[in-house]
């Protein structure tokens, strides 16, 4: 019945090893049909070699399985939560990817140090709270999802504008259009990640200016846009 | 007579250069039979692109060739007293993967950062201390597993919970239920080492919280595990 | 009727994924013929597994576009301020490559610190001034390649034994005697910024002395020039 | 004449691509005949993917072309020194792989920080000093060989126990038994070069102990070596 669905999402977590950000599992890729109010994810622990379109799970918005016979990805919840509170995305992602991880396990934002980040995130890259023992305990992906969402409202972060988190001692999850979108923003975001921490060690204190941080985001993103083709 | 046991060790072998863990032939598999008390390992000194299966020699657990025309690896002393210790591990892998061996060059105890590393290792993966003069200079490769075994004892670690080690000037071992398990086990302590490098360049000093490892550890292993399509 | 010229750089934009030197569609290539006073450039957000040499666009150094149906490279104004000021090049490379955009980002002169920079670049690779935010906010493309030209002006650089330049907060652009020599050098440069910043880490005030420099690159460069078979 | 020599040598200079050991055309491998005094030697700047054996040059000891219609390699001058002094050694490499160049740049000495590095090499590599502008301008290859040779014999260096060296400011130089092994030393040093960096972020003090040091050079060297099938 989600057909098309499944396989652009199969295709989607395809790419996490195509792009170098998994080792053996360690990533998820989902889509959500806003129409059906149903979200297509990977299943939990499969392999990236053997995955069918049709091991992809397909669940409502409380985590029901709709279609699917395996259990979806543990981070599911995670996943939901963001789709709840941000209508506009329509992909995430979530990936263990070297460099990104490293500054989310450093428990610190990613600074904008440079265009190749302005270009796609609009100011620092923010490293959500730690989460307290509680939410740990009790209901823990669907915490990471609220405090990731906590922490963008209590900055005044719009998730359009910054389609990247990282959860602090844990990983990044990003986000876009679709789920092509999000795994195109998880790319982004890893070399961005690796240039940053190797720009601290040249310089501790650097950051772009303001001007110029404006200057490469609207130019690709917004009514005044004129990069690629699309006008 | 070891043929099925040979081929899988074979195969186990292989995956090192496969997961860029080895650089020539610096890295060995081996696999246990407990109910026959033999141990197939790789023999010294050859390199992958021309191993067979019947160059795999098999040993009993005091280092006698039982099967084989060559030569076991040098390390086959140190495999058996890990065996001979831990009656619950069934494969063992020594490399000298680049970051792993960083961390047991720079003599120090890769630190729990993040979930990738609560994921795999219940704890910081331990540094065991330098062999003494005499230990290296008489049976220096038995006294490396007897070294090994010390330290587990010493800290009240579980190689259950902690299936990889340091050896401090040396390189890691790793272990699992089986050869390919322990492969396996090798391939996440390399990234998690590699991780744990540049997130103590951005943070000297942060830990991961007990809580959160152990929601990582146990959604994984044990009795309430919840991850992956194994309940 | 441009058709040889757009063939040739289609094949040198093709180079940057090759060498690694780009992520997407992070990268542009041109050249220009000096004769009819046109440039051949990449087109802008174009991907390079789909690019083909009728996309090439053809610009006067006015920005026009003499020939092509797709909107030229936006850091299009950057290469013809270049041309402008420099007659002895004739093609311009820009990339993102992870290291020298480091050095950028860092806002730092690429010091020269060995034979391999000595080969090819002589000095220290320039990092221009930050542009003013009216430089950004008005015509910044082609401020960027105006505040490239004074930085040489200013320290008395000649772009031919300096075919390399770092942009504050932004990334690299190299030229040479075409565009496939423009390449070449964005290849070099890459590695050189990759081994300066580790030599930093290891010795934070060594320099290269003028006299191994000097030799390097006049035994590669000039009239005296005894590498290769160009003698 | 000299056709094996050359098509041994030609496969030595490609293996140097095949371990990432250099960019575009920068190495050269080299292999000594001890009984026609001739040395074999790749030219000057030719790319590897169009070399053939043809294009090996044959140079007797004072660097007089033998055989051969190219240039042989600019750093002739160095090996020729270094077979010279050494009869022992009879092939030699020089690459500006990264990790050893970036060490030789910082004008230091690869201390022996594991066994990785004492299965090779017994001791710090050496970093031979910078040589005086004098000997830069007037026979600046021969002069670098020269430098080794006396940096060697300063030290009580066994050159065949040290089979590489680091020329300051400049990159390695490698030899061993004939061209092959000359390259596994390359391949050796690049990575023990790469670990004994970030293994120096980690611990600035730590040095692998004596006793340890042995043991493992030993194993694997000498009358009483027991690694490998050689026994």
């Amino acid at each position: 019945m989600f057909q098309a669905l499944k396989e652009k999402v199969l295709k989607a977590n395809l790419l996490l090893p195509k792009y170098h950000l998994v080792t053996f599992t360690w990533g998820n890729v989902s889509e959500i049909d806003r129409e059906q109010n149903v979200v297509a994810i990977k299943p939990s622990g499969v392999e990236y070699e053997q995955m069918q379109a049709d091991d992809i799970v397909i669940v409502d918005l409380q985590g029901n399985i709709v279609e699917g016979k395996l259990n979806p990805s543990s981070d599911t919840p995670t996943h939901l939560e963001l789709y709840k509170a941000y209508p506009s995305i329509g992909g995430i992602v979530h990936t263990h990817s070297t460099h990104a991880t490293i500054w989310a396990q450093a428990s610190k934002d990613i600074p904008a140090l440079g265009t190749t980040h302005a270009d796609y995130f609009y100011g620092d890259i923010p490293c959500a709270r730690h989460l307290t023992d509680q939410e740990i305990k009790q209901e823990y992906e669907k915490n990471t999802g609220l405090v990731i969402v906590e922490e963008f409202a209590n900055r005044h972060i719009d998730p359009v504008a910054m389609p990247a988190v990282l959860v602090s001692g844990h990983a990044p999850f990003c986000w876009g259009k679709d789920c092509f979108d999000a795994v195109h923003n998880a790319v982004v975001l890893e070399e961005v990640a690796n240039m940053a921490l190797a720009t601290r060690l040249l310089n501790p204190v650097i950051h772009i200016e303001q001007a110029l941080s404006d200057k490469h985001y609207f130019r690709k993103h917004g009514a005044n846009a004129y990069y690629g083709q699309h006008k």
